[in-house]
């Protein structure tokens, strides 16, 4: 009994996204296969495949969420296998150009405990390593079928992608407080921009490449944003009060790196607040355990979750819209509830 | 009579130059427009458009021989006058996008006589700025009728520069002898990927945007590529011959930077020549004007020459191969006359 539920039970995220992963590998290697050997090795280090030099590494590539996206998107929809993969291809490779560019952008020296590319490799190498791999994302989308309507959807996310992150970068040398402060709108259609965009685009291609109608296209592709918004979201809360354990990152660390996220500009925005002096403490980097709490007092971290939330039942309002695959969509809200859900 | 003939004579290139610049400026300044504003004035900024802050500037741009290519090659093969316009906003973008990111790779802090947008905004937001110029171009195609061929076309020529930008940064790491050493074809082939590709494109794409035949398309194409490297060439032959009042760079700028160059490779190539003694003079950058003698007496500057002769016969051919209009071909042979073969 407890053998055949398992038989026919959604299985757990880790094993959807292992599956995922697997179905996609064999093509992903063949695509960054055709790059010059030298963009093609700094890609295949950025994907755990290799160390610096070329000797092969089974370091931890990236979760898989986008590839995932792609392939339960177009099973969702009912198109071929072959468009599932191709579209997971495309995403992951402008997921990597984007990580390889932002590490330069942000001057991250790790990414997965590892050095990133620029660190490892050198900045020009590794602004090279991300168009190439953006030209073989147009490349591979352009010789499949159905490609048209895939390229007018990446180059959207594109778009999209590069737009939030000059807004992300901008953000940083904004004031706290007063009329050039960062409203919290802003930071959310900034995080769909930088985030959400991508995900809406890795959900919806694989469906758009099988042929899918328009109206299960856009409910994929605004269900992938919602979800990238509530990702950010939860992310944001993370940073300030996730268990350093868990995270791996250090504890209240976004306050010691003056991010401004969410949860404390919408601390900032609250009527009710002292923003002045929070602020000051904001712009200072220290005593991050009194910034989060008045962060928490005045409601930021209340006023995140809320939108997350929001954002989720966004997710479930669009994927419920269209008629879609129920196998594969029970597998999309177990990656649902375990990148998000379980934290709120 | 003299009027009359004026009005009939194929007119020169730089008003060739200038009539494609104005034609497709309103198109390019709209599409720049769409960018985000920040990486918007990036973009603006290295056309020439405005200085560092936004205010407006008339600096110079480059001569414009891409969107001029495309405005042609579109005419030439009758195709409609916005093929042209598309193409030539979409290969604009394409080459601003790499001057941006080549100019970090190679370190250089002027172009055009005013700092690199590296130099005024930095690295991280010229990065930025590429990427938007190359998502938008994309998009720009991918929104064009008959955008699918367009899109193939186009990716094609960014790998092929991605590829040439790879191994042109390799080549100063490699030895000037032995069996390392980078040959002239090797060398020759990356020219037709970093600058041929690209010409080859812009000559191709408005044809391929206007519904032209295979045949053509692949004509003109080829008759781009030819073109580039004929224009490296003479252009490896001016860094180290030309006239420094001319040329606006130093005398035998290249042989001081060590630049491995056609001249250069093919004297140290040719059978009969003291290569090992070339080689510790070039390594060293020390007396450029002996090292210039010994390339000039090893046959490098003829052999470039040569080569140079030899893809300008090889556009010739591709241009003459199919049916062409023959006004747009004559304004092409104007500007091939200006580029390249006045210095032949």
């Amino acid at each position: 009994m407890t053998a055949l539920r398992s038989a026919v039970a959604t299985p757990a995220a880790p094993q959807v996204l292992d599956r995922c992963r697997e179905l996609v590998r064999p093509a992903l290697e063949e695509a960054v296969g055709r790059l010059h050997p030298w963009t093609g090795e700094m890609a295949a280090y950025s994907f755990g495949w290799c160390e610096v030099g070329g000797a092969p590494a089974a370091a931890p590539g990236g979760k898989g969420v986008r590839q995932a996206l792609a392939v339960l998107g177009a099973e969702a929809a009912g198109a071929p296998e072959r468009a599932g993969v191709t579209a997971a291809v495309a995403v992951e490779l402008v997921h990597t150009f984007s990580l390889l560019h932002d590490d330069i952008m942000d001057g991250d020296p790790t990414r997965r405990r590892r050095p990133t590319v620029w660190k490892a490799y050198g900045t020009g190498p590794a602004v090279l390593a991300g168009d190439a791999l953006f030209a073989l994302a147009v490349e591979t989308l352009a010789a499949a079928p159905g490609g048209p309507g895939g390229i007018r959807l990446l180059s959207a996310a594109l778009a999209d992608l590069v737009r939030g992150q000059a807004d992300d970068l901008l953000f940083t040398a904004r004031p706290w407080t007063g009329p050039e402060r960062v409203d919290p709108d802003e930071y959310r259609t900034m995080a769909e921009q930088k985030t959400g965009a991508l995900l809406g685009c890795a959900a919806a291609l694989g469906a758009v490449l099988g042929g899918a109608s328009p109206a299960t296209v856009a409910a994929l592709d605004r269900a992938g944003r919602r979800l990238g918004v509530a990702f950010q979201l939860v992310d944001d809360v993370l940073g300030i009060w996730g268990d350093p354990e868990v995270t791996g990152k250090p504890v209240h660390g976004d306050l010691r790196e003056r991010k401004k996220t969410f949860p404390v500009l919408a601390a900032l925005a609250s009527p009710c607040h002292d923003a002045p002096r929070l602020a000051r403490l904001l712009e200072s980097g220290r005593d991050p355990g009194t910034a989060a709490a008045l962060v928490e007092a005045a409601g930021g971290r209340r006023a995140a979750l809320a939108e997350a939330r929001r954002q989720l039942a966004g997710v479930e309002s669009a994927l419920s819209g269209v008629p879609l695959a129920a196998g594969p969509v029970d597998e999309l809200r177990t990656l649902l509830e375990f990148l998000v859900r379980r934290e709120l």
